[in-house]
C-alpha cells in the first residue's frame, strides 16, 4: 500500500527535511509540494541535495489539488494550516500540521503566545498530540495530528517517566539548548555566521512560546499540577536539541535508571543509554532517536535527565512521518531506520 | 544474492563510514569487525550512532576468521593491507583497500613516499585503482581494489574530462580544501578543537603523498605528461572536500560544459551542475556523489573547475561500496542512494 | 613601578593567554617562562600569534631562577604548583595559582576530588580565593593567591548577590557551558575537531572537580547550608562560558535587578545587563568582563540568572592579572581593558 | 596631538572593527558616528563587547558636522563615500574610504563592476590606494585614501615581490579563502549559520569585483603586463582570509625567501615565516598583520604563497588606521600593537 503525500510550505528547513526522508520511503509517493514563494521551481533548484533525487516543481497552495492526497503536511509558519486544515480534513484527507496551530488545547491560550485569533477552534478538540510514546493509540485513529516542537519533543520524552512514576515533585526545571536551524530559514541578522559562531546565549528566558504545550502533556500524565522553568539556548551547531532536566526527587531510593528503561524497552526510537553515559547531540544526527540519560550526583536529591535529538528528525520531520506510518498502520519505522551521521 | 563482508581496522572515521553504509545495504551481511585495540568492545559502544543497529563486537584481526569472508576492506593506516592481503587473496577473498598501500603502480615511488619497504610488490600489477568512472571494466574483474584517496577522487574527476579531450595544456594546478575528519580520528593536539575550528590554512605545501597518486591517473588519460601543483588545505567542516582546479585551454572556444556532460551523463554519482553554479561541500554531506562545475573568467584562457564530495562517502567508504557492487554484479549504487543532509 | 614574573607552565591555552596580556601590561617585565617540554624553544615557535611582540624562549622549571621573581603565575595541571610554591613563597615571591592546588580549604576534600595527597596543607590557610568582587580586601595582603575555576567564577558571580540579599532558596542549580579551550591543550581523541563540532553535549554530570570550590565561596556569603546541582556542557566554541542559574526565590516580589545593580555598580570586570537582555559568550570574547542578566518567568518564583565569561580571560589569564594588580597596588584594569573581539 | 574622527556608517563589521581599534588609540578622539538606521541608539546597544567603553550615540550622517572631524572613515556600502567626500574635502577633512568608491583609477572600470555612474570622477586621480607597503610615501600626502579591499591586501602583499623582483611569469593565479564576516552583517538567507557552517564553496567564480583592483596594483609594479585569474571562496570562520597564490618562475634557481624577506625586513605588519612554515589564519585573529609563507614542490617550477589576514583589521579597519597614523605623522603602528586572539 502507497499513500499519495502533499506537502505545504516546503521552503524551509523541515521542508526539506521531509522530502529528504519521504522521497526514500518505500510507502509514500509525493504528489505535491507547495511554496507561494518558489512556486515553478525545481526543488533541486532550492535543495542541491536533491539533485537526482525528484523532479518535483513547487507549485501554489492549492486547497483542491492538495484535497486529492491521502495525508497533507504542514511545513508552515503559525497561522497557516489553521485556515486551510478544515477544508482538507472535510475532503477527507488527513492532515499532520508540524507547525504549532493544534498543539494546544485551549483557543485562549494559544491567542495568549501566539497574538491572534484562533481560526478553527473547533478542531482544537480533535488534535492528537502527536508524540507517539504517550499518545499512540490516540495518534491511529487520528485525522488530525498536531506534530509537537521540537523542544517539546525532547524534554517530554525526558520528564515523562519521572512524572508517571510519581517519582519527583512536580517544579520542574528545563534547560535546553537547540542548534540554529531550529530558528528556521529566514534571512535575519541575528542567525547570520558571524553572529552565532562561536558563542553561545540564551533566548527567550522571560517565556517562550513551547513553555504551555510543555506543560500541557506534562499535566495529562502528573499527579499534581506541574511548574515549569524552561529557558532554551542557542549553541552553535546546525542540529540537535539537548535539554537537561532536574527535578527534586520524592524518594531518594528510587531505581531511575530502571524507571527510565521501563517505560521506553519496546520503543524503537527512545534509546535509554546505560548509566554514567552522556549522549551527544550529533550521535542522532539525521536520525529519528532521543537517547535519554539519568543521572544523579552524591548526596543530591534531584534527579537530572540528559536527553538529545535531532530537531528536524524526532523533532519534526522525522517525528510527522513516525505519525504518518502509526496512523496508516505501517511499521513504524518506515522510512527513519537510517543511521545517525556521525563524525 | 548476499556478500558475507569482514572491515579490518574499523575504528576510525572511514570505519564507522564503511560500518554505517554497510549495515543498511540490502545485499550484505557484516561477518567480522575487527580492532586490535577495541577486540571484544561492541562497536556500538565506540560509535553511539550505532546503537540499536548492530550487536557485532570488534574482534581481533584473525586472517584465518576473515578468510572467510566474500569481501575484506582495509579500513587501516598505511601499511597493514599489504601484510594481510597476499593471504586474503590467495584464499579467494576479494580485498578492497581504502588505504594506500595498493594504490601506486611503482613500488619504488610507493617506498619513496611512504618511507618503508613495499610488502608485497608483486600484488601491484594485479590492483586496480578503483575510480569506477576511470575502470570501471577492470573492477569488474579485479580480486583487489586500490581505493583511491580523498584528495585523488575529487581533483580526477574534475581534471579527467578536460585531458581526455585533450583541451588543455596538461600543467595542472590543484587547489583542495578538506574537512578535518580526512586527518583521521587519531589523539593530536594539531587537530582539536580550539586549534582548527575558526581557522584556515595550508599544509603539506611543498608536497604530499597523494601528489603521485593523483599524476600516474592523470597521466593514463593525457596525451602528453603532465605535472601537477597540489596544494591541500584544513578547514573547518568535519567532512567534505573542495578542490578548485586551474588549466589554461587550448582551445578557447571549446564547449567546456558540454565535455563534462558527455562525460558524465551515464554516472549516477558524478553531478554536472548548469552554468553558473558553485557546489558546496554541504550538498554531498553522507552522499556518495562529486558535483562538478567549471567556470571561465572574462578575457582569461584558464578553465576553473569546482569539484566537491564527502572525503568519508565518494572519498572513501562510499567509493569502497561502489567498488565492491561493481565486482559482485549487484546495482551500482545499492547501499549508496541517500539523499545528503542538508542543513 | 614595574614588576618582574615569572610563568610556570605555560604551553597550555591559559599560559599562552597570560602571555598574550602581560606581554602588554605597561607594569609588567617577563623574567622567564617555563615549559619542561618545550625548555629551549622560542614562545613564537609554539604560539605563532606571539610572533614580533617577544623574543623569549621557554627554559626549564628551575626554582632559584623563579625565587628571582616578584611574582609567579602556575598555569600548570593540578599538583604541581604545590609542590614548587612553598619555595618560593619562602623567598619572598608572591604566588598566584591558577591551577586548583589551593583553592579548597579543606586538604581532605580536595585529596578527595583530586586522587592523591596534599603536598604543602599548612598553606591551605593562608592562600586566598582570587575573586576579586568577593575577597578584594583579603587579596592585597595575599602572598598566595589561588585563581578561581572558570566555572566557579561565572557562577558565582551570578549566586553571590542573591545569597547576599537572601533573596533565594538556597537549593541551587547551575547548568553551564564551555567553549572547547577549557579542556586544555592536550592530545586527545576526544576534544578532536569532528568529534565536538557540530554537537552538544553534557559531561561529568554524576560530579564534577569544580562542585565543591563553588560550594565553599557560596557557603561563605549564604546565611544557610547552601546545595548545588553543577551540570557542565561542552559546547562547539573556542572560549566562553554561559552558565545559566536556578534558584526558588524566597520574597516573589524582590527587584532583583537592583539586587544585582547595587551589588555591581562599582565593579570594573562585572556588566549588568538591563532588564530582558541575553548576555553572548562573544560579547565578551579576549576581554576580562563577566556579563550578567537577570529573568522571571511570569507565574514563577524562580530567578534565572545568564552569566557570561570568556574562560580563558575572567575564567583565568585575565582574572589571574586582576588579582596580580590588586597585590600590587596597580590600577585594577591594568593590562585589561581591551574591548572583545566581536564578531 | 590628538585628531577628532568621525565615522560614516559604522553598523557593519568593519564599522564595529574600527570602533574595537579607534576607542583604544592614544591619538584618537572619536567625535561622531553615524548610521541612518539606528540614530539616538548607544553604540553600546548594538554592539554589546563596546559596553563600558563608550557612551557615544549613533548620529544622522550630517556633512556639516563631519566636517569638523580631521579624518573620516567610510564604512558604507559602495557608492555612499563618493557622494559625500566631495563636500568633506572640500572643508579640509581627510577621507579614507573603505569601500570601492576610490580604488579604481578607471572611473569606466568602476561603473562596469558596480554598474551605476561614478559621482565624482574628479577626485579619482587624487585618490591615493592605500596599501602602506606599496605606497607609503603618497599615502603621507594623502587627502583621501581608498582603502583597499580585503582579498587584494592578502593578493597583492603575497605577488608584488614577485613581480618587483621579475621572478614570474605574470599570469598570475589567486585562490582565496574568506571567513564571512567579508560578506557584511546583512540579513540575507545565504549566510545563516546552517546554511554555510560545516560547509565549503567557491562564489563568483565567472568574476569577481575585486579582481580588477588586484590587477591595478599588479600592473603597477609588473614589468609586463599581467593576468590573473581570481577565485574566491567561503570557508566557515568568522575571519580571516586565506589566499594561496600560484606563478611560474622565470628563474627556478632563485632565492625565494631571501625575496619575500629583503622586501618586507623593514614592515611592521607583514611578517615573512621561516621556510617551511604554514600560516594559519587565527595566527592573525584581531591583529594588523599579514603572515606570508614559500613554497616550492620537488621537481615544480611553480612558487606558491602563502598569505593570510584578518579581513577585518588589516583587510580593512586596522589597514584604515595604520593609513591615518602615516597621513598624520604618528608611529604606524599606533593602536595597533594588540596581540592576536590565539585559541
Amino acid at each position: 500500500m502507497t499513500v499519495s503525500v502533499g506537502i505545504v510550505g516546503a521552503t524551509g528547513y523541515t521542508g526539506v527535511e521531509l522530502l529528504r526522508l519521504l522521497l526514500k520511503h518505500p510507502q509514500v509517493s509525493i504528489r505535491l509540494v507547495t511554496s507561494r514563494k518558489e512556486a515553478g521551481v525545481a526543488l533541486a533548484d532550492v535543495y542541491p541535495n536533491l539533485r537526482g533525487h525528484t523532479a518535483l516543481r513547487f507549485t501554489d497552495a492549492d486547497v483542491a489539488a492538495l484535497a486529492e492526497c491521502d495525508v497533507v503536511f504542514f511545513a508552515t509558519p503559525s497561522a497557516v494550516a489553521m485556515h486551510m486544515a478544515p477544508a482538507l480534513l472535510q475532503a477527507g484527507v488527513r492532515v499532520i500540521d508540524l507547525s504549532a496551530d493544534f498543539r494546544l488545547r485551549s483557543a485562549a491560550e494559544w491567542e495568549r503566545w501566539y497574538g491572534l485569533e484562533h481560526a478553527c477552534p473547533e478542531q482544537l478538540p480533535h488534535a492528537v498530540y502527536g508524540l507517539p510514546e504517550l499518545n499512540r493509540e490516540a495518534i491511529k485513529q487520528a485525522r488530525l495530528v498536531a506534530n509537537p516542537g521540537c523542544y517539546p519533543t525532547a524534554i517530554l520524552l525526558g520528564f515523562l517517566p519521572l512524572l508517571k512514576a510519581q517519582a519527583v515533585v512536580p517544579d520542574l526545571i528545563a534547560d535546553a539548548k537547540s542548534g540554529v536551524s531550529g530558528a528556521g530559514r529566514n534571512a535575519t541578522m541575528n542567525n547570520l555566521f558571524p553572529e552565532v559562531s562561536d558563542s553561545f546565549k540564551a533566548y527567550s528566558a522571560a517565556g517562550h512560546r513551547h513553555q504551555p504545550e510543555i506543560l500541557q502533556s506534562l499535566n495529562a500524565v502528573s499527579a499534581q499540577d506541574c511548574s515549569l522553568v524552561f529557558v532554551p539556548h542557542l549553541t552553535p551547531a546546525i542540529r540537535g536539541i539537548h535539554a537537561t532536566l532536574y527535578a527534586r526527587l520524592l524518594d531518594v531510593e528510587a531505581d531511575l535508571q530502571q524507571i527510565f528503561q521501563c517505560e521506553y524497552h519496546e520503543e524503537t526510537f527512545v534509546d535509554v543509554l546505560p548509566p554514567g553515559a552522556h549522549p551527544d547531540t550529533r550521535s542522532v544526527r539525521g536520525g529519528n532517536s532521543c537517547r535519554i540519560a539519568v543521572h544523579r550526583q552524591p548526596g543530591s536529591d534531584y534527579v537530572i535527565v540528559l536527553s538529545v535529538i535531532d530537531n528536524l528528525v524526532k523533532g519534526a520531520a522525522g517525528q510527522a512521518i513516525q505519525n504518518m506510518n502509526i496512523m496508516h498502520g505501517f511499521d513504524e519505522s518506515a522510512g527513519l531506520d537510517s543511521i545517525a551521521l556521525l563524525p
